[in-house]
């Protein structure tokens, strides 16, 4: 799906991938700063455990954003491609001033939601002004062009990704998550190579990035957000390459930014985080 | 790329697939009308021959478009990244008509334009009204998300159809090419699988699908479009299955339609062909 039609008079709400594994105590920064954004005590989030297949992740989030002050949280527990047509969850959904969802397998998402009720709803609440945030599998959906899976390791091969379409909040950045943890550039590469336009974002565990209305990427967490811009590609053999041949890619750009880093990206301008963070 | 913003004066132009093959003797009719819609001897068409790794497949087309009626026809060679910064060739991309990519390989396409100017270029020629078509490489890049490869066969596979983002002309189609002459069914239902909100078209060779701005596919040529329509997906295995696993969907539906048959991409309505046909 193309990213969602902003109202005249709306801000798009933020965007906020996380690298899965947040933190989910004293130290839970990431989520803390979900809850003040989708209005504290004010807000109701709504909590999407489709990717995964354990029966008490949705409860666990519920609990958790309540624990850090969001005034409500509802797990919309979303299981078969039928119960998207549910009334009760999906005005439950169209109330929320924030969603967030949880980590598993992304196609679960996308083949439960895709082209659902709860997909358009998604959309139009960030056209809004909701914000929608996920982590892990939850992270990689967000966009319009998701890393679906692949292989392991530090240099592209051909071949060893595989793209499919999340929802569509926003289409100027391909998302990798357990970043640094999985060791995954080589295939945030490979997907960057199918079709260099778009921005790679590759974030590490405990790390998110909030992007806002304007398309500025801001890092927070504890560990980085690797950016990798291809827009100056000079030479890419992808045309060419076989499958299990390594893609040859010149003229690439690399930000490793962390938290207080940002990159804009529509102006493809990183910086460095100012002297105070957080 | 998302759709490009169709300026409010303008409608945009069709969106012209072939699925490779297509005629070129006194029975080019697909090409024909293409000419026709470009503008005749007052058009100017546009040849894109990146996909292709052989010297004479643009000429070849500039010749064919000319004894087909065109006024204008030329080539544009785009063979590394840095050639599409040449100011000439820009000029006379953004003064076509009409824009036709040739077969070869969609991922020389999208590794060699994506995110440069002429792909800017052929994206806000369409949004402003000019017709863009492509055979077999040069369709399946028209859409949003493309399929870049993959294998034959009849059924579903899980991890044997690899999508990539294409130019992104529309975000309602995933199209698939030479489709019955190479048994494709399997690989555009895997490439659906993936996300079920998109329409597959399979494009049979010699046959087209003219899909003008309200979105309703018309088919042209000799053999026939099969449409799949995933939006009543019931089913699907796809968050759970393996690779290499067969891909269980039900509740798909299906639409074979000889020329002259059409497809409402928005409200998925097929009609059959009308009693003349062509």
């Amino acid at each position: 799906m193309a990213p969602p039609k902003v109202p005249e008079t709306a801000r798009r709400g933020y965007i906020v991938p996380v690298g899965g594994a947040e933190k989910k105590d004293e130290e839970a920064f990431i989520l803390r700063r979900f809850v003040e954004m989708c209005g504290g005590p004010e807000g109701r989030i709504a909590v999407i455990p489709t990717a995964s297949e354990l029966e008490d992740t949705g409860t666990r989030y519920e609990g958790l954003f309540l624990e850090l002050g969001a005034g409500q949280a509802q797990s919309l527990d979303y299981r078969r491609r039928t119960d998207t047509d549910d009334p009760e969850r999906l005005k439950w959904l169209r109330n929320a001033t924030g969603i967030f969802l949880t980590g598993g397998n992304q196609l679960r998402i996308t083949t439960i939601l895709g082209g659902t009720r709860v997909a358009r709803a998604i959309r139009s609440a960030n056209a809004r002004g909701v914000s929608v945030g996920g982590t892990s599998a939850g992270a990689a959906v967000l966009s319009e062009h998701m890393v679906a899976f692949g292989e392991s390791g530090a240099t592209p091969v051909a071949g060893r990704v595989t793209l499919a379409p999340g929802l569509g909040l926003t289409n100027r950045v391909v998302i990798d998550q357990h970043f640094r943890q999985r060791d995954r550039i080589g295939r945030l590469l490979a997907a960057l190579a199918l079709n260099p336009f778009a921005v790679g974002v590759g974030l590490d565990e405990d790390t998110a990035a909030f992007i806002d209305a304007d398309d500025v990427l801001r890092v927070r967490g504890s560990g980085a957000v690797t950016v990798i811009d291809a827009n100056g590609l000079e030479h890419s053999s992808m045309g060419s390459a076989e499958g299990g041949q390594v893609i040859c890619m010149t003229g690439l750009r690399l930000h490793i930014l962390p938290r207080g880093g940002t990159f804009d990206l529509r102006n493809r301008i990183a910086k460095p985080p100012p002297g105070t963070l957080d």
